[in-house]
This record gives C-alpha cells, structure tokens and sequence, in this order.
C-alpha cells in the first residue's frame, strides 16, 4: 500500500526546482529537515520529527534518500514516493541517547553515497534542526563546508499548484465548519473547554467527502481579559456575559492549512467596539482590494495602513504570513510576510493569512482573511461573512 | 488576573534547583529555550514558541527574566509568577525577519543584567532552539564561553512534587475517557477520523471538575496494515472488519501528560494473535512488578526482556521514557530512557510511560502502563485495564 496525494510529475517538479536553486547556490548535497520540507518533496507523513530524521537530496544523484528513526521506516514506505532502498533506518540507541547522535548516521550515509562532495546546505533556523544537532554533523563532516540553506525549499512551496489549492479550499470548507460550531457552543455559561471539545469534533470530521486532521497548533483562544493575548490557551472557566472571545483556528486537510479568526461577543456590544470592529473589517476589505499579481507585500500592508491611520490605529506586528502545508509549531511558511519592508511580488499561487487582528491595551479583536492570489486578484479560502459575531 | 497552577514555594524550590546545577557546572546565565523549562520554573503557557523566546536565569540576580514577542507580552503578564519588569518584549521587526534576529536581543538583554558573565548555558538539543538561534547568539556575544546545558532543568523536572503527580492524576482520568470513547466509536465502516473526532471531544472536555488540554502530539493511530507504523496520522479511510488497531494517545492536564496505548481488533482474534497480546501483557506486568525505588532503567527493561525472550520476541527500541509536563513535538521528557545502558535509579515521584509496543513484519500490538514510582512500587496513572480489547 501507498498513499500519495500529488503524481509523480508533480513531485518530480519540485525536486526539480529545488535542485534549480541549489544550483544557483552550489551546494552539492542538501539536508533537508524541517518536517513540511520533507512532505512536500517525499510525501513522508508522520509523527517521527521529534526524533532527528532527514532527507538528504543530492545534486548529482537521481534520488534523494529519507534517514529516519527505525521504527518509521515504514512509514515512510507507505507515504512517501521513494524505492525501499532509498528509505535508510538508523538503529534506535541514537535515539535521545546521550553518547551518540543521529547526524553521525546521517554523515556516514552522505559520505557513502556523495563522497567528493564539498557544499552541503543545512536550513539553519527550521524549526527541529537544533543547535546540537548542527554541531554534531559539522563535527561528523568536518571536510565538507556548510551553508545555511534555509527557506530554500519553503521558497519553492511559496507558488501552490492546482492541485494544492484544492487541498486548501478543502481546509477552507474544514474553517468555516469549526468556526460555525465554536459559535453555536459558545455562551455564556459555557466552559472553554467545551468551546474547544466542538471545535476539535468539527476539524477532524470533516465534511461527509473528505476527514479533517490537527493543525499545527491548538485554536488560540483569548476569553474576556485574555482577549488581549494572542496565543492564549483556553482553560474550564466559564465565559461571562458581556465579555468578548478571540477565536483563531485553522482546519487542515492533508496538512495543507486554512486559517481564520473571529471576534464573538456575548452580549451587547457597545458603540466603540462596533465602530473599531467596522475599521478592522474596512480595513481587511482594502487591503484584499490591492492583493493581485505584481503588488509587493509592503504594498498591501500600506493599503490596510492607509485604512486604519484613518481612524487613528496603528498595529505594530505584521498584518500576514504566508501559509500552505505545515507541521507543529505554525501554519505559517516563514518565507513572505505582509508588512512594511517585505518587497516580495505577489504571483498567482501564492497564498495569505491576513491577520486582521488587533490586541490592545484593554480589548482585542480579530478578523482575518485566508486567500489565494489569482490572475486578476484574490480567492478567499474560506466563505465565512467577515464580521463581529454577536452572540446576545 | 494571574493564572498560577503552584505555590510559590514551589516555584522556588524548581529555581533554586536549577541555580544549584548552574553553580555545579560554572554557568552564570543559563538562556532557557524548551517551552516546557520555560513553564517549569515561571508557569509561562502560551503558543509563542514558533518565534524565539527565552527565560534568562542568572546566578547572581534573583529573579530571571523572560524575552519574547512583543504581542505575547500580555500572556507572560497573566501566566507567569514574574514582576511586569522582568517580563521583556522585542519588537515585531525581528519576527521572521532576513536581516534581524531576535538572539541579539537577547544577547542586549542579558549584557545589560549580567555584563561580567563569563560562561553562558544553552541547551542545545532542545526543541525550538535551532542551530541558527546558537549561531547568532555566538555572534552576539563574542566575549562569553557557550556550554551545553541541554538537558539541566529536564533533570530538575525528573523528580515530581506531589501537586505535579496530581496533575497527571488528572491526565490519566482523561487519557482513561479518551481511550472509552475510542473503543465505543470505531467499528468497520466508521471512518478513522470520526474515531479521532471522539477522542479529541473527550480530551479538550475532560471531567466535570476540570477541563483538558491539546496533548503534544495527535493521537498515533494505525489501522489494518498501518499497525506496523508507530506514529501514523489517521485518515479518512473506513476501518475493515477483521482488522486491528493501534491507538496511543495521552489526556493532558495543564501541560501534564499521562500516555496509554491498546491494540484494538475488530473481529476475532486468530489464537496467535490472543497468545502475543498475552505475552505483551505478561512482560509489562512483570517490568511495573520490578519497579522500585533504587532500581535502575536498565534493571526494569531486563525483566521485560527476560519475560518476552521465553517466546522468542526481540524488542528493538525502548521500552519506555520519562514523561510530565510537555508541549509539542513530545510527551517524552527526552531523560531517562527504559532500556539497556540507561543506568538511572529510580526515585519517588519519577514517572514513566512503558511502552509495552510490537511494531512486526506483519502487524503490531501496543498495550502501555504510564506510572508514578512510590515509596514501595508504582502507582499506576491510568486505571484501563491492560487487555486486547475486541469488538467483535
């Protein structure tokens, strides 16, 4: 049994690319770690990344070749497109052991297979490459020199296909799911807890056609005061009437993402918050106005700023990240964000979360936007109104 | 509003630990990265870990200091037992940014509290902190020695305190709820990911005297031939009649995990199958008898041993590891190992999740015991009872 989710062209066209740009940076042999990396060109799913595993892509060789923990080599024979004898267990005393490391491994079968070789890139600041587990592959390879290659595969995943966009139109339809329960369950009375019970139910049911799978992340959940943090964890209080609730959640839908956040209010808004949830909304609406191929990223922010100085708002932190396929800690791909100094030109593929979010002094209040840039603009990922839910 | 889950004593008593290993190796500030370090000895919870965050503690200033994003200021304020003063935000800017990093900042911060130190604690084979962190807090900090001090709190976090084994107390009731509703809800023709839909419903709910929380991993479950993977994803496939199931999962309780594994066989059983469940049940239960006080890891894996080699069967990875507080990617604390060569001695309030798994040519079987040692023996942290569960 196999299970892919893209044809073999499609895989092949992204190893391609990214043999392009390590061309470009004359790296010979590339390590890749960072767990979507490993997805996107492999296929390879599975909760293996907390003990080290790598993909070692050779500029000279055909095929890459999958270095993981025993136990997982077969998942990898089941999930990933490579020939069993590409898929390299290591024994498991390397696995959190105190005298042995797993990069020793990883450097032996590099040297076997790309012996003359004299680059190898590394990607440097990927979440799961640690410090030690550099120190111990530039002491396990001390002839070869090294370069930080990070982004460079995220960089390739930034434009999505065809067939990647439907994946996340998918997650989209998973979104809105999640957040019509949340905003059912969700009153006054109503434990946390019990908001995210729903929520959860919601993201791994699914639709009828196609299953759910856990985001990356918990949805980030900030009740009354805590609406002024944007990565809280929910707990068992009670919501209080007259309060507000921050809801940030994503589905996922082969580990490609969609996220969104709304603000609920439970109770009657009063004034102020409308008019500062009319700005946000505003504000989200001219900026997706502006998204179309050859915008920079700077540019949209400046079109929200524009929006939002009307009012007399500045937000400092940055208005969006690009998204895709990801794995724990984030959905985001940490290649291109929406803020001033980010001169990255938007092309059709390339896809956002625009962070409408706001935490202020004394309240917060977020909604956002998750869209593909098409040939003349924007698809939105998700259908949900952009609005203040009033829950009264 | 402060959310605090330990006295302050005890928040104490984990830092003055810390600072005794400090002394003990030369280090006069240690920069604290794991999530679940953070936690430990502040009480920090938020999801800001995808960005660089750290908790700098000093030998010769009392208080530590933690650093993180700007907008994450407001959850240090409200979960931790820190002053606002010692609770220091870097602006948006060094987010994810090519040209700043957030480790100069640190580097900035810990010069200006700490301007005669001479030997700096990194941890570094810990989660989140990346060879490109190291790298640029070398830089930043041309004039300290770096030493490894991966590993220095998780062995303070070895030892629990009786509030932390009530916790996972705690944990372990919703580990048993999670495993019931799992049991209930699959059967051939449902869809795995409703099987998980059902589980992530019990974890987030709880009890109706507290609620739960996102484990650090998603449930591993493998179906059919995906038995013989240990960290599978579920999808939306159907569970086939005659067929097994391998389902591991943990309740968490405020950060606190209490793991369990069982196999689950969706018909009847071939006697083979019944006698390898028996064998597995025997070996655990031999290994939780040998557990005391004094024993080493080694000394539990060799009764297990003993008990599986009178049928001829090898277990290639460990047999165990030590668990508590955690985020993602793991509930193991990455310490004490249950398997040959680890020659730690265990003490009261050390807690271990025994993983009684068979991951085989053909299938696997997982049937697990997390416990607390006591005085005397062990407590056990889940109450299911340790059996091949059969729907037939």
């Amino acid at each position: 049994m196999r299970i892919l989710h893209f044809s073999d062209a499609e895989y092949q066209q992204r190893m391609l690319r990214v043999k392009q740009r390590m061309q470009a940076q004359d790296i010979d042999v590339l390590i890749v770690t960072e767990p979507a990396n490993i997805n996107y060109l492999t296929g390879y799913d599975a909760w293996s990344f907390y003990t080290v595993q790598a993909l070692l892509v050779f500029q000279d060789v055909d095929l890459p070749m999958w270095i993981g923990r025993s136990i997982d080599k077969q998942s990898a024979i089941v999930t990933t497109n490579l020939p069993d004898e590409r898929i390299i267990p290591y024994p498991d005393i390397y696995v959190h052991s105190p005298d042995r490391h797993a990069a020793q491994f990883i450097a032996q079968m590099l040297l076997r297979e790309a012996p003359r070789a004299k680059t190898v890139g590394v990607e440097m600041g990927a979440y799961y490459y640690t410090a030690r587990d550099h120190a111990e592959l530039q002491k396990a390879l001390p002839n070869v020199a090294f370069k930080d290659a990070e982004l460079l595969v995220n960089w390739v995943r930034f434009i999505k296909s065809e067939r990647e966009i439907a994946y996340m139109r998918e997650a989209g339809v998973i979104t809105e799911r999640m957040m019509k329960r949340a905003v059912e369950v969700a009153a006054p009375g109503v434990r946390q807890c019990d908001v995210a019970a729903a929520i959860y139910h919601a993201q791994m049911s699914g639709t009828e056609n196609y299953g759910g799978l856990p985001a990356t992340s918990p949805p980030h959940m900030g009740f009354g005061e805590r609406a002024r943090e944007p990565h809280p964890i929910f707990t068992d209080r009670r919501i209080d009437t007259n309060s507000v609730a921050n809801i940030e959640l994503s589905g996922c839908r082969l580990r490609y993402h969609a996220p969104m956040s709304r603000t609920v209010y439970f109770g009657r808004p009063p004034q102020s918050y409308r008019d500062l949830a009319s700005y946000v909304i505003e504000a989200v609406e001219t900026s997706l106005d502006a998204v179309r191929p050859g915008v920079t990223c700077e540019g949209i922010e400046l079109a929200w700023r524009k929006s939002m100085s009307a009012h007399g708002i500045e937000k400092e932190n940055r208005l969006g990240y690009s998204i895709g396929i990801a794995y724990t800690p984030t959905w985001g791909e940490r290649t291109a964000s929406i803020r001033r100094t980010d001169l990255t030109v938007l092309e059709p593929g390339a896809a956002f979360h625009l962070m409408g979010g706001l935490w202020l002094a004394n309240t917060g209040i977020t909604i956002t936007q998750s869209f593909v840039v098409t040939a003349t603009g924007h698809e939105p990922l998700t259908a949900t109104p952009r609005e203040l839910v009033v829950k009264d």
